[in-house]
């Protein structure tokens, strides 16, 4: 194992090749070369080799590799196999049909709670997890000890809750609010989900697309 | 103009810019420099200027960037200022969400129409726009020429319907579907957005926060 050695471009590709290897693993495959690997994911076999050679042992020449050792070793290295507390707030449109699509157990979360500001949300369940009021977060915390926080919340309320969820020692935000929460607070990790600007990279694709398509 | 050199780099950045400027100009900011956008985007003032400086003429001497002329040019290359036609596959909550959360207007598209296979989910409106039957696709096309098409079903049936779309000219795809619409086609857009795999990027982060938080 030669885990300290794991760059962050390796680390950033490594979801994706856990989602690759647990859509063969579903159809039964065995092995797989860093051949078929590059052909599936649009990475060089090269690439593939030099990334899975930082997880050590296996590659075999001639074999290639277990997918199964190979997706759970990744799993591992993700931290899927150990999965932690995570409160979403804000139920309204986006918050609700996050914690109904996605699988939270498989991605190394469990969703225990989901807290929103307006009485009219709460006291319903949303995917099988019930809704509260956001004036609950402190006594909740306190039993569940999130560690981490889906922020779908308008920008506008983003930096108060913030502040709040950090006092209550959750420091993984997964930040669909578009409030940047690194202006203010340090020690903690973001990840924050740009809808908007993911489409408008398609929008200026389809442009870009028409001027050469006759190419 | 130097648009013709615009560097691959620079267009992936141009969401943000837009987005930032977009902020300021609605604080009624009117001015601002490399160094303050810096300090805001976390970028170098170095590189800002060098960004800014491929749509040319924005930026004077000690008196810095006029955020509505920037803002506006910014817009006409991405597109905003030109709506496209874009439709929606998939009615669930996911897409549900999609249609009601996002504002396509400003990011130059006009969702016009909401298609999906189950009919218990049709002849409803969402976010004011009808929701139809898959059936109802080739007539929907054919009279309105939407260009571009969010998927939000799984991927079990996403291959079947990109055929479909592609077939009915749509050639730019908001993909938050997991297939890899490049394996079979060419000559389209495709813009994924992978929930999971930010997700799982989130919980490795928070491991190893965890393990570095002494330092």
């Amino acid at each position: 194992m030669k885990r300290e050695n794991i760059s962050i471009s390796v680390i950033r590709r490594l979801p994706r090749y856990y989602r690759f290897l647990q859509e063969m693993l579903g159809k039964g495959i065995e092995r797989t070369s860093s051949k078929e690997l590059s052909e599936r994911m649009g990475l060089t076999a090269s690439q593939i080799r030099q990334d899975l050679n930082c997880f050590g042992g296996f590659g075999q020449q001639g074999y290639g590799y277990n997918i199964n050792m190979l997706y759970h070793e990744i799993g591992h290295i993700i931290g899927t196999d150990n999965p932690q507390n995570i409160v979403l707030i804000g139920a309204g449109h986006l918050g609700s049909a996050i914690a109904t699509h996605m699988d939270f157990a498989s991605h190394g979360f469990c969703l225990v709670g989901i807290f929103d500001s307006d009485k009219r949300n709460t006291g319903t369940m949303v995917a099988g997890v019930p809704v509260m009021h956001s004036s609950e977060l402190p006594a909740f915390c306190q039993k569940k000890h999130p560690s981490a926080a889906i922020l779908c919340i308008p920008k506008s309320g983003a930096q108060e809750m913030a502040d709040q969820l950090i006092e209550l020692s959750i420091h993984a935000f997964w930040n669909f609010s578009h409030y940047d929460l690194r202006t203010k607070h340090e020690n903690i990790v973001v990840e924050n989900v740009h809808l908007g600007d993911s489409l408008l990279t398609l929008r200026y694709q389809n442009n870009h697309m028409e001027c050469e398509s006759n190419e």
